[in-house]
């Protein structure tokens, strides 16, 4: 079989570490290479995001917050779901404008999870608007059967062991 | 239980994607925090590194290639058992330095895993050696139980789909 070039459609899910992670290091990859790489995060949560948004800063790669924090436990669920439509539609600008040949949606998987937005919807959209060439990563836990559905490289990231069950802090730089 | 800070064991394995580029965002976010961080590759292969290796170049970053290649095809076995036995030994002069913060061994399951380094003696070192605040962190396929018992944090990278089945070829930027 003949292999052919094409932009995959990339998502890291799972309960356990490394799946912005791994998306954070493949923006180091692309940045390397000189490619136009952008990540969306739909949830925001600025010490969480310390630093990478530190060495975004430094690199000028182009990371923008969408969300407005652990959204889940939002006691203004309309203004969440409403922030997260924008986030879409700020991804969908994305996406369409030709300008990248990476976009990463970090957590983009809630938002999906939560049926704030319709999968099936989002899914149309990709397969209708996505240039053929780019790479679009998605990350989050429980990503939607349809997302893994339609993606070509997924990847389940599992815990197998976690420090927090141990007393000990979270680390600067190693988790945030 | 009061929560302590120690530097975290950190393990990323198993038979998927996001091993190593975990690993890569890790020093991204690192190196954000302007901390002092370098790579040891056990698993040399310029192509495949090319790049984190543009990447690191432009950034400063230290990452340092120590085998020869994919080792476990090698004809000559003597010679790729050498170069992980020097590769140890330059990951335990970097990690007893104390000139770093967060040490990683990519792909350092694999001269475990064939038992060209014994795993007892490789942790009864760790144990007496590493410095207590410094973060370790190891990538690659089959971790040693041993290994995974001695480590704070470990995360399974399971592979649920891969494009490499459907006739796609590896994408620069995004694989390596």
């Amino acid at each position: 079989m003949a292999k052919t070039k094409k932009g995959l459609v990339i998502v890291n899910t799972g309960d356990g570490k490394g799946k912005t992670t791994a998306a954070l290091g493949l923006m180091l990859r692309a940045w390397g290479r000189g490619m136009r790489v952008c990540m969306l995060q739909f949830i925001k949560n600025e010490k969480a995001r310390y630093g990478e948004t530190k060495a975004a800063l430094k690199l000028g790669l182009e990371i923008i917050a969408t969300g407005d924090g652990f959204t889940w436990m939002s006691k203004d669920m309309d203004k969440t779901v409403a922030r997260a439509l924008h986030g879409w539609e700020i991804a969908k600008e994305r996406i369409s404008s030709g300008d990248y040949e990476i976009v990463i949606l970090d957590e983009f998987t809630y938002p999906l999870h939560f049926e704030w937005l319709d999968v099936g919807e989002v899914i149309t959209w990709l397969k209708e608007n996505k240039p053929p060439m780019l790479h679009l990563v998605i990350t989050g836990c429980k990503a939607p059967q349809e997302l893994i559905d339609y993606a070509d490289l997924v990847t389940e990231m599992k815990e197998i062991k976690h420090p927090h069950n141990d007393g000990v802090q979270a680390q600067p730089g190693v988790e945030f």
